[in-house]
């Protein structure tokens, strides 16, 4: 399929800089062939898209999720972190089976999609369904492993590892495990074991709240970040999840290694976690990358509300000149692609994968036009995504899910889900 | 016009809890004349509305806000309020003429109305052109008195509440100052006999930063609350905008004289201001409405992220468990509606004005059904506005704006505004 987007502004994310373009955007099959100025020969066309001076951003790279946990959207909130974990989350996910997982993975998806996001990197159970709802609905999944005392090993997690990496084009797989906390030390230096063996970066839950900060320094006297990299398991890189409760030295070891820190601002939020020092990352360089966490944490997959709190909640802290908006783009659209290793899907570019959206600036919210990219993120919402496109395929389009035939009958299958779920654990 | 819906998920509000009913509801002309289960003779309906389970809410009622100034959205960011206010605010609102402010105020209506908001409460300059906005396009406003010392006496303020409450039904006028840093105490205090005058209630901004109240403490020996209400300003009741640093005296006054705060957290995050003591407003008894403040401010008009904010910002500061989001959804309907004496508007009754809005629940953000008020709160987002009806006429259905011709038109003209005001003042 050949598609040409025309009389498009463009924000390329070359570099940080968030540039705007105005010229046409070539696709070809699953890549961006051209950028900007039209020149060469024509394609054969099978679509040419009139953008009206709409926007076209790579797509939101979701770095930090739980996509089938929407589920317990509004059924299980206002608790802190740990209560809500093993209060409702542990016991009630006990009774997902791996069809439910698909059914409520493909909701997030039509959540992401219909979002701007084209991308998640995604944490949780029986990947194989997972994937295959991906798969179904044209979405790109980066799965991050997830290993704990409640199940898998050193060996589960090299064989999901291999098996995910060759599945799918659209399907990834980075190491990771669910957090020091909830994962013995033994477990943990085989997860870094695997790491030297493969070479290969390591993710997982860091520093969300005070209380596994504390944990962890009286487990072993240093804070997460300290401990896992006194372990060599950023020796080939990875990063943390949450990164609320960061010390300096927190910074300077995730800094100094190249790691990413993904934030969570949304979940943050709701579950009273804290704020995390986004505006000092900035300012030391350390990569900053953007998830919703799961959507029962957040209640939602919004990533236009997200962005705004990215930046927001630092202006609270640091005064209203803080994280500027366009570096919080930046974040939302290439440097989580960066997290999840894929960095073909960082920015508009020849040769990238055709993962991109189109922001529809003739509504209100969007006017008058004096910065595109400070209106997406101070005044953006999900009615300004007009198309989400990945690998070359549009996934979504005016509100109308392509890739899926009845979007009724997954939120029926939704309903049911936690109805069963419900009726079997008495709540 | 007598409107049917039917298959409605309903939250009447007639007091705060956030009940739901599922039933029927009906207008004729601009009222609501039945809720709930259908009984006597159906009308001769013109239009019916299966609304497939779809919620009815009373319209969000924004309670403090600057429409016009959407010609400044994405324009004058980053800066602290007193900064941005001198330097950029109120520099460039001198090039506005009338028919500039009629243009901003559609532009900020088409916004409102596209996010289910059915009111605000709507401080700006030339209200001549602010009501005539509001009347062309179906919209219900609230002018809130803005008389400071650059501009109006007592005098213009008596005229202008006695006009503009008998101009159309749509629009009404409550007293009201910029502000106790902007005003000469002579001034206030014609404020305040004029309240005594007229046995009405006065509101203005109050508290919105600690400079703010610092200044007024240097000058008066008191909080601005304390001040206003030691010239009997709060006799008759009102309220304040902002009011985020408020000490417990402040807040015992509002309690005791009844006065409602009004929160605008999206435009205190933004500026930097900081987090209003929503929660102990709630706990303690005050009346609490929701604001977004102006566009150039905030940068948007959007209630769904405003009361995510609002409750979100009060569990950063006081744990996961507080300010409810069935309460932050009842501020939003109805305390805004009292706040600006539209008590015929705040709630869906029998009897009541027919301004409602209709929430598609059939989209990934809302479902599982759990719990749909929260899912309003924490999940909800403009994508749900499925309809928006204020005085028993449809303003906005399924993206489209029923009561503007060319929304393209009003975009085009808030360009050219900017782009004059930008030539004009060499910025």
């Amino acid at each position: 399929m050949n598609i040409r987007f025309f009389n498009a502004n463009i924000v390329p994310f070359r570099n940080a800089d968030a540039e705007v373009i105005l010229g046409e955007l070539w696709v070809s099959d699953d890549k961006i062939v051209l950028v900007g100025e039209p020149s060469g020969a024509p394609l054969s066309w099978d679509r040419e898209i009139d953008c009206r001076g709409n926007l076209l951003l790579p797509g939101f790279k979701n770095a930090h999720t739980h996509s089938a946990m929407t589920f317990l959207r509004s059924f299980a909130d206002d608790k802190p972190l740990l209560d809500w974990l093993n209060e409702d989350v542990f016991p009630l996910e006990k009774f997902l089976t791996g069809d439910d997982i698909y059914t409520l993975t493909t909701l997030a998806i039509m959540e992401y999609v219909s979002g701007g996001t084209t991308a998640a990197f995604d944490m949780y159970y029986q990947p194989d369904y997972v994937t295959r709802s991906a798969i179904d609905t044209g979405f790109r999944m980066v799965l991050c492993g997830s290993i704990n005392d409640f199940g898998g090993t050193k060996e589960t997690l090299r064989d999901e590892f291999e098996k995910y990496n060759k599945l799918h084009p659209l399907i990834s797989q980075v190491l990771g495990f669910h957090a020091e906390y909830t994962t013995s030390k033994a477990l943990i230096k085989d997860v870094s074991d695997l790491a030297h063996e493969l070479c290969a970066p390591v993710f997982t839950h860091n520093s969300e709240t005070r209380q596994e900060v504390e944990g962890c320094k009286e487990r072993y006297g240093m804070s997460p970040t300290k401990f896992l990299d006194s372990l060599g398991m950023f020796d080939f890189g990875g990063g943390g999840f949450h990164c609320v409760h960061f010390t300096d030295e927190d910074t300077q070891i995730f800094k100094s290694r190249g790691l990413y820190a993904v934030t969570n601002c949304g979940s943050n939020v709701k579950l009273a976690s804290g704020i995390p020092p986004v505006e000092k990352w900035y300012r030391d360089g350390v990569k900053v990358a953007i998830g919703t966490d799961g959507p029962a944490s957040n209640n939602c997959l919004d990533f236009f509300r997200e962005m705004f709190l990215v930046t927001g909640l630092q202006k609270l802290e640091h005064g209203a000149a803080s994280t500027d908006a366009n570096l919080v783009l930046h974040s939302a659209c290439s440097v989580g692609a960066d997290a999840m290793g894929l960095s073909e899907c960082n920015s508009l570019e020849c040769g990238k994968q055709a993962d991109l959206i189109m922001i529809d600036m003739h509504r209100p919210n969007m006017q008058p036009v004096n910065n595109m990219t400070k209106n997406v993120v101070y005044s953006g919402s999900k009615e300004n995504v007009a198309l989400t496109m990945i690998r070359g395929n549009v996934v979504y389009e005016n509100g109308r899910f392509v890739t899926i035939d009845d979007p009724e009958e997954i939120y029926r299958k939704s309903n049911a889900i936690i109805a069963r779920i419900r009726r079997a654990s008495g709540r």
